[in-house]
């Protein structure tokens, strides 16, 4: 698992350099307005963290959801608070989430027993405007 | 629009009070179950609508949104709230939401208008166990 | 309602009839395509379509919902039966369900009180091949 | 139907006069990139016009289906262009897209027939940066 | 395959236990409420099952897909019985189901050539009441 | 990777023909149907891929991405034809497509740097009516 999430670092990190150099304006724009999006406002970043996770579980995306709960981790945010997160997630996307819950839930367990999370994801330190896109773009 | 508002709640409770009488017990429990997931836990009630609300928009379900836009406004939530939490759904979500998006801004300003929310939307004071369940189930 | 049912009938008998004259060959192929797959195998006529109606619920697309509850209904299907077939969906589907879910439930109700279904709507003594392509693609 | 045409023009345009008026810069920027997305670039716009509404299809949007067929006629794409684009959508998509496909051909007769597009609708002129962002956003 | 089947058997279980001793409550109701839903009751067992796998076809999640095949050869669904259910679903949900169908007869085959499948899935001798969640949540 | 590919190769031919064999009718038709779908029409076959993919990304299946990525390139699509593509695809589906474009955008550059594409893959000399059809239906 430490592998796997170390792997999934390294991919998403060099993917999203790749992405960014290839030249579409477009898409370059999105990545900049993806990470702007949970940036502290009227709603503070914890907030719209639980509001990615919530949304990446009900689109059953589970890289989105791995980077949410890390970032969410990394927000203070507490078991309790995760696991009422998932319910809501559960409860209005149906039982096709359990699969996606479990995997979550299994997150959750390693990051709380001190496995590695990807070195670089954004430390909550970080939470401003990325110096690094590469870090920001977990999903 | 007050009427299209007041025909919402009128059908919607009349199919809630319907259903929950129909006698089949694993829609009356999941019915029973969706009241109880958004009220107080380790998350604040605001904080569990507003994770409902960006859970209807990415799904694209117009009376979930309705409903999750009048009981965030009834937990006090702003507009510059609504807004953002709105801004996540569109990012997350992509362009698709935003006919969505449309509806959901014009009834957060029909509702600050001071148009009559369903009058049996559940109130602020009765967000606890519902007295009576067609009032609860809004999406 | 009745003139809602009358006006679905029409318009989604008159679309048919044009699509089917449009000359795509592709479009024209699904069509028969999707009328054979119903039609009776190693499961039963009734079987398909409670199949049909579970994936246009969790599908969330009401005019499907509104096409197989009547045919269900035209095939012998019990309020109960419906009702348990709502339950899969509900469950597998989640919360998001449940606009469908009344809008389904009071369609079971008007055909049980009489209404008349869309006249063209395919008899069960008509389930085999259709003599009149408009009459089978209800979705 | 040109009255439900010229009634989706004016909420549409309302809605997003209201929406950048409302002083959130994410969503405000998300608008501005949805409409870059459609210039021409190593792509004809007719090109980007034909992804986007197979996009929409197989999403199941209708107010979306409706903008982009109406952009297509502008860019002088033919019916039976749209009508194999239609049918790439119906077979990636499925039958849960019939519907879709009825309401979009009837859009496309009507267009034809020479009913009054939204006066609004960008012309093939205006295919540059939009001079007004009512305009453009027509999902 | 068969150390995949026995790896996602003991992931399922480890997690379903994991996640029910979790203490949150909302989440532990849906799970009892997903078994129940697929007890007899005016619809049979093995229909409620075939109306699991059409779900879960067209909303295309392979865990879910896996676990309904598996309960389906429990309950002496035939391998006909299986391909017009997936046929269902191939139809209503369009190519992009293709990617799971080939995964569904893969393991429609593989439960026939008499590869174990996960040693607790539920026998149908124990199709009432769970005695062990975990074996239950196969999704 | 090259491995990898080779092995989505060898699966999708050996259940393609698996399928195919299998006796139901409708799944076959509806394989001949998604073959017939992408041939030439008023369409020119590169658009039709482009419309493929635009469709498989904002449906989120990475299996059908890697073969019209595959197939756009036969047919000579360039990577900045490519990536615009993708942007509409990242517009229209929100940033929950972004995990899907970063395994788009590796496989568009390991087929760049020679890496041999699944050897049966259909050339563009080919991109008639399948003489094979396990080569066919990649997605």
């Amino acid at each position: 698992m430490a592998d796997r999430l170390e792997e999934f670092r390294r991919f998403r990190e060099r993917m999203n350099d790749r992405i960014l150099a290839a030249g579409n304006l477009e898409i370059k724009r999105f990545f900049a307005l993806d990470t702007r999006t949970y940036e502290a406002g009227a709603l503070p970043v914890k907030t719209k963290e639980l509001l990615g996770l919530v949304a990446s579980l009900v689109l059953r995306c589970d890289d989105c959801i791995t980077y949410h709960v890390i970032r969410c981790k990394e927000e203070g945010v507490t078991d309790e608070e995760l696991l009422e997160t998932f319910s809501v997630g559960l409860v209005v996307g149906g039982s096709i989430v359990i699969p996606h819950l479990r995997r979550a839930v299994d997150m959750m367990d390693r990051l709380n027993a001190g496995e590695a999370p990807p070195s670089d994801a954004p430390s909550s330190a970080a939470s401003g405007p990325a110096p690094h896109a590469g870090a920001e773009h977990g999903r």
